[in-house]
């Protein structure tokens, strides 16, 4: 008898918020569509090897398995939207030799929360640019992302940049194995400096006290000039460290940026620029991006990639809310006589309830009354 | 290799049709609100016993079950959004004692494809009036359907009216056995005359006359007053007849309306008028409804219940395509000193595409270029 509870993590978006969902949703479409980015919904099932690939084994716990009747494969209920963007870039308009600008907005379902207060059904909304490797393009998508949070009314946000080429060019150039490479990797995102001395205790110089110098590097845009001089200056690091500073340029006067260089989260795929937006009194990111330029690769078509996404399920519950009771009742009686002028007034975005039952006007959560009086409808408000 | 193509009645939906759904769906939620019905978003996933009943085998065959890895508890893919309604009424909105109107829009999935040209993920928009059992519900109900198809431009709509208390009725009075009941009801439904004959030999006068009759009761409002000469006085048939002429006069001079009493369709939990509404050139409905007074029964609140629900995935292949070149295109390298203007023009509606690579106006689906000319930026049109 229980069968109107609901599973852990997984909710209902009941009235007052569900308008806030679709019109902060409507908003970043509007958004997305005067930017140039064009629209496409993906469906929520599909081939479980297009959703998720092989290295990927976060996502793949992450993403529901069916069978599909009709052909005996697996099928996945997706986890993740941007694999299935890259599917479309790479397929269905690869005769676009140009840049191509998508959005989406859809709902993922994940099979284990990503946290404690994580929904497993995250609202998932993004937008991505194909095809220009040029650091305009990120500073496009970053502009993108704090207009959509702008938009539906975040206040305040801050901006957290990293770069992964920085620690990817060190470890090349100081030809760390495959296995230390992933553990300092993991030490370096824990901030854990003693295991990270461990690590690198055998790495020639200077590659030694680059690694170690990246916990410290942290901080305004004042950190890419300390950066530049305690890391070795190799090719990937000068382009990571020009990179970041043209990020600074671009949006420094409009938010807060905050530098990161052992700051390597982010999602599997990327392969560059990595940022996060937040907000005062929220830890978690209220929307991440970076560049991926490989993610079209087993589709056949690996090209330049950056865009960002971010969960507008979670998004909403640091919006205002706003609680008007704004509507017109009407005794269902006087429908048909006052059916022209009711129609006016729902043209013109007025809430309009037809009362079968005499309830009140809170009961209706209306305001004004339509009555016939004195020959004409008038409004009339509840005292 | 072939991991981007897609299942078998499963699509991506692509930017030209992306942005026609997108624009439908607003226009038709924006036309709930005003109409009084509030928004709710129920989850893809929840408990599989919330989702299917018992007795609706149709609907558990077409519902993917998956595993709760939290819970161990069976999870379903819904396939259908009207129970998660009928749960949120009955469970979460349970102190609201009057009437309740409830909308939503989302997509389900069907583990099997309703037919050869069925899509396995239909975007389910639909609309529910609940605790008001009068017919003025279920005129409401059809009108707010026919003013969203109207809404999104769908022409020259026929409405289909049945009522299943016809049917009822008659086979309550005749005292049919179930297992005869059900053959009959399909037997009618196929219009198979000699088969309903053989079944109702036995049954008494006037009900077997009145059985064999309903196949052909079907046609405009001049049927209602055939089915008073030549079926017997029920108080549940004078009902269903009353209702149906209610229906007749509220929307026959607004749209073409045929009655079908053999017609019992409708999903398994209709419990009285049944409706749907088709267009000229599409056999199948377009959107479909009908009252089911028990639906929120298994819930703990079975009150009256009438609403409406179509696939607005299937609706936009009807729908008039508009492939507009309308855009604004700006070289990358005057957005600098362009930002300003390019920001008002976004902010009055108009698409901005910025140009990293010297790509064509077809290319980027523009029409004119933002340009410095004279000392003032113009929108120079392309030839």
């Amino acid at each position: 008898m229980r069968n109107w509870l609901l599973p852990e993590h997984i909710a209902d978006i009941l009235p007052a918020t569900a308008r806030q969902v679709e019109t902060a949703k409507a908003a970043m479409l509007e958004l997305f569509r005067v930017s140039g980015y064009e629209l496409v919904l993906p469906p929520l099932v599909e081939y479980a090897d297009a959703l998720v690939s092989d290295d990927d084994t976060t996502l793949d716990l992450k993403t529901y398995k069916l069978d599909d009747h009709l052909s005996g494969r697996q099928l996945g209920l997706r986890a993740d939207i941007t694999p299935q963007v890259a599917r479309i870039d790479a397929h269905l308009l690869s005769s676009r030799t140009g840049v191509t600008r998508l959005c989406y907005a859809g709902s993922v379902v994940h099979a284990r929360p990503g946290g404690l207060m994580s929904s497993r059904e995250p609202l998932q909304v993004g937008a991505e640019l194909y095809g220009y490797a040029g650091i305009e393009a990120d500073v496009e998508i970053i502009g993108l992302m704090l207009d959509a949070l702008q938009q539906v009314g975040v206040q305040q946000v801050r901006l957290d940049v990293g770069h992964i080429g920085i620690f990817r060019g060190l470890a090349a150039a100081a030809g760390l194995a495959a296995d230390v490479r992933q553990e300092l990797f993991s030490a370096l995102q824990a901030k854990d400096v003693a295991t990270a001395a461990e690590l690198v205790a055998g790495v020639a110089e200077p590659y030694r006290s680059a690694f170690l110098a990246l916990p410290e590097l942290y901080g305004p845009a004042s950190v890419l000039e300390k950066a530049r001089n305690r890391l070795p200056s190799l090719p990937e690091i000068e382009l990571a460290l020009m990179q970041l500073s043209a990020i600074a340029a671009a949006v420094g006067d409009r938010v807060q940026v905050s530098f990161d260089l052992a700051e390597l989260r982010g999602d599997a795929y990327h392969t560059g620029l990595m940022f996060a937006a937040y907000a005062p009194g929220w830890s978690e990111a209220l929307a991440r991006g970076g560049r991926y330029d490989n993610v079209g690769r087993r589709f056949g078509r690996a090209r330049p990639a950056t865009g960002f996404s971010l969960d507008l399920r979670d998004l909403v519950r640091i919006l205002p809310q706003r609680d008007s009771a704004q509507g017109i009742k009407l005794a269902a009686r006087l429908l048909p006589q006052a059916a022209a002028r009711v129609a006016e007034l729902r043209a013109a975005g007025e809430r309009v309830i037809i009362d079968y039952l005499g309830e009140s006007a809170d009961a209706l959560n209306c305001d004004r009354e339509l009555q016939f009086v004195a020959g004409e409808w008038q409004l009339v408000p509840f005292k």
